[in-house]
């Protein structure tokens, strides 16, 4: 095992001790989440309901994340601007359909001042404003009241922007990361004279997510349309992408919509076309937020605590220095920072922690906790044979092999040059590793099913996850599946997201009516 | 001249014809600053009072400055974190000075949900919050909420945390950057153990301001101290950077405090020392928020429009080929890319401007109003010659210097290989011509003035500008000078940044007394 201190090894199956304040999945998936949150040092809660803090171990993993889907947003021709955080009320109720959906969740600002009353600091009542302000839970309204301005003509055309930004949405029941009142996302807003060009942009933009979620998060996803009960509130149409977390769940992860031209009617956005003729204009709109910090953590990370994707790892590998005396601390002090600077060099992102008063399995625990996919040892023995002591975050266990093959795998001694020369394409193996593992996971969770029996069973005794079912119904018998399952139409997949297996027509699994194709069920986060 | 379109060459002085609708300078210098913010595609106002929209190209000068920033603060230990943007209004308040400085800008959430009542939207009155929230004009108090949690020894310390976030501050009259009741920004927030150790970030961080202020933004600033007046709410020591701008006003461009341990005290935030003892923490603040674009403007643009230093310039140069035939076109468009992807290989941001049915010209005046450095013109006529025709954005006028001469300076035909492998110095010499140009600008409108009578005639009849007095009053006094003269004192300076000529005591410039040195006097934005 990689953690030398543990007083315990957990039996496998259900451990029942919880490894370094970590409660193991096993016993409690929920409560294993917020620990892995707090012992990684990643988020708590503020003392704003349903508001978090963001804790910079925490930021930095959002940073590369932003870090990389700026870099494609970019690479497909879009530019970051900014629009206000406040947006009147009449603009926000414009667009019905679309207030409608938001109306529930929105944090109203309607006074300007302080000011002290009876000797304590109050609501100046005389600040009241003439229209109340939301706060915006997403920006849609405020954006096209923008772009009204900014398109004349199809020469204006496309406009291709993002934001960053935090939104609001009051909600009642929050979780760090999954759900919480504010939280920080992109929000893409498309301006194009034609649907085709639209559509065009809503599916490049999700196979941009698709991209960094498979190969920069290693969480495979899968690409679909939403159900209408499911769109975006004034959307045509809205296509997301699925994760699986260990626990069977779906979480949606990014989405992307075809908004018709419903928010240029609604804000007055016409443009000449080619031909002389005014048109409305046709939008789209994409997110992706914090919350894939939450898919991140309960896709790969274990009972120790934090597993990170190379790619995203903030710090991909630390080195720690081991002694007893003096003489050892500096010579393994000088030989730590040494191997720090050979993998700089190759661009590795490399932490030295020589801190002093403080066991090495102490910091041994902290990196595991946080998620540091290698970690490096220099002892006194490592110095004499020329040689450094890897130890990875995780080896993907094969079934039956002992503990004691699998302790090998994880720890290794290799000659000090081919360590060095070999972490690139270590750090390369460990990110394939996370998603082949996760694949499995995903597999081993998937069923083809055809009957409510089975899928009954599916939900209720076998742990559940995802469903490819047939079904031909609509939001009404969508709410009944929910009642009776807690579960939800993921998405309605592309044709090529289908596995063999779940191909071509049958009967829907409630209804009995015929089906063309399968759909995605599960429970969802 | 670099506007080959330009149907009237203003008089020197006093030009009377605004140039691409961009109002001159000397007629009306509000009006010129709106000009080269709309015209330059920067900002715009937004439906939102005193909000403004941060447009694609300002937003872009935005994140190369963020990125200059945040390097600097990594390189200096600091990590990013993020905390929530709302405060409960009891939060605020217990930091008596700190609440009564801000009270009359806070904008105030008290509900969370809207409801339709009789058709139409409006807040629902049963969603009232028990207690306000105030969104963060600043999160000294919210953040110290937090540190509570974190700190318990002397070994927690020093957290060195920054954050990137937009705060509102409800303003009455707003200017776009200048001072807009949203605004983006960052803030630091570190805790230390020692008054010695807090003193010393606070003077670290004004320094990597004065260094991305000096040698990115290449605006010259005096670094000092504010007066209590002056000083942040709840701080014990404001330092700050003070620019001047080409109309001879200041703009305070960053400010580090020290807060001592006020904000320690009322959040409660105590730490056990190494003798074992109970003390509180030291803390410090800094921040730079979008207000740095209006100094950018106001230090180096024109009345053409904006000027960028090649350091913040999005685009570096652009590429525009010239052609009247369909031949012509596809040979200098070919060599308009081949150009262009030389300089990127040299690390240069470089744009071709291909777009068609649109005038050489106008394309000109596009980029000159955006601010690019350097022009590349490539014509039928440069690809016979093998030479490049390169346009410089600006050229230091020299006194005396013919048109002709001036106009030779700013655009030169050059060998292709020598053009292309002579830009990165070409670009470095104009970053360093805007540092030096607006430092002889400030020269011009400093003076040191020992008499009242002296003064008023700089600020009144002279366009006033840095005035170098003695002082020796208090706030009533300081009140007395910006009533009379609408000066205010920008800062007193550390010793190195006083001139010569400033050095030594004398008397106060309003009251007589004795002073020990020269504070800086101005007009201020």
């Amino acid at each position: 095992m990689s953690n030398p201190n543990a007083s315990a090894k957990p039996a496998k199956g259900a451990p029942q001790q919880a490894s370094d304040g970590i409660t193991p999945r096993a016993r409690d998936y929920g409560q294993w989440y917020l620990d892995v949150v707090k012992r990684g040092d990643l988020a708590e809660h503020s003392s704003v309901r349903g508001c978090m803090v963001i804790k910079p171990h925490g930021y930095a993993i959002w940073e590369r994340l932003q870090r990389e889907l700026d870099d494609r947003f970019k690479a497909t021709g879009h530019s970051n601007a900014y629009f206000p955080i406040f947006i009147p009320l009449s603009l926000l109720a414009k667009e019905e359909e679309h207030a409608a959906g938001f109306a529930k969740e929105c944090a109203v600002v309607t006074h300007y001042r302080l000011k002290a009353v009876d000797g304590k600091v109050g609501v100046d009542p005389e600040s009241k404003l003439e229209e109340p302000l939301i706060v915006r839970p997403t920006s849609e309204t405020i954006i096209w009241n923008q772009y009204k301005n900014w398109i004349q003509s199809y020469r204006d055309l496309p406009i291709l922007v993002n934001q960053w930004a935090n939104v609001v949405r009051w909600e009642m029941r929050t979780r760090l990361f999954l759900r919480t009142a504010e939280f920080l996302w992109q929000e893409g807003h498309t301006a194009h004279a034609t649907e085709a060009e639209a559509r065009e942009e809503v599916s490049r933009m999700l196979e941009v997510y698709a991209d960094v979620a498979e190969n920069v998060m290693a969480v495979p996803v899968v690409r679909g349309h939403k159900t209408e009960g499911e769109r975006f509130a004034g959307a045509v149409d809205t296509q997301c992408i699925e994760g699986m977390m260990q626990d069977g769940k779906a979480l949606q992860m990014g989405t992307s919509h075809y908004l018709g031209q419903n928010f240029a009617k609604s804000a007055d956005v016409k443009f000449l076309n080619k031909e002389g003729q005014l048109e409305y204009v046709h939008a789209t709109s994409w997110g992706v937020s914090t919350r894939l910090i939450g898919a991140l953590i309960m896709t790969h990370s274990d009972d120790n605590g934090l597993v990170l994707p190379p790619k995203l790892a903030p710090v991909q590998v630390v080195v720690i220095p081991i002694y007893k005396t003096a003489e050892e601390q500096a010579a393994t002090t000088a030989e730590a920072n040494a191997v720090a600077d050979a993998l700089k060099a190759k661009g590795i992102r490399v932490k030295v922690d020589d801190r002093e008063g403080m066991q090495p399995g102490a910091k041994y625990y902290e990196w595991e906790r946080k998620g540091v996919p290698v970690r490096i040892e220099v002892g006194p023995r490592d110095l004499e044979k020329g040689s450094l002591c890897l130890v990875r975050r995780f080896v993907i266990e094969n079934e039956g092999e002992a503990e004691q093959e699998l302790r090998k795998r994880k720890k290794q001694f290799v000659p000090r040059q081919e360590a060095i020369d070999g972490l690139p394409a270590l750090l390369d193996t460990l990110q394939k590793e996370l998603l082949e593992r996760a694949r499995k996971i995903r597999e081993k969770k998937t069923r083809v099913i055809d009957t409510l029996e089975d899928f009954e069973k599916f939900f209720k005794e076998e742990g559940g996850g995802f469903a490819w079912v047939h079904w031909a119904g609509g939001r009404a018998e969508e709410e009944e599946m929910a009642k009776r399952y807690e579960t939800s139409i993921r998405c309605i997949p592309f044709d090529d997201q289908i596995p063999e297996a779940a191909r071509g027509a049958g009967t829907c699994i409630l209804t009995g009516k015929p089906s063309e194709r399968r759909v995605l069920m599960a429970k969802a986060y």
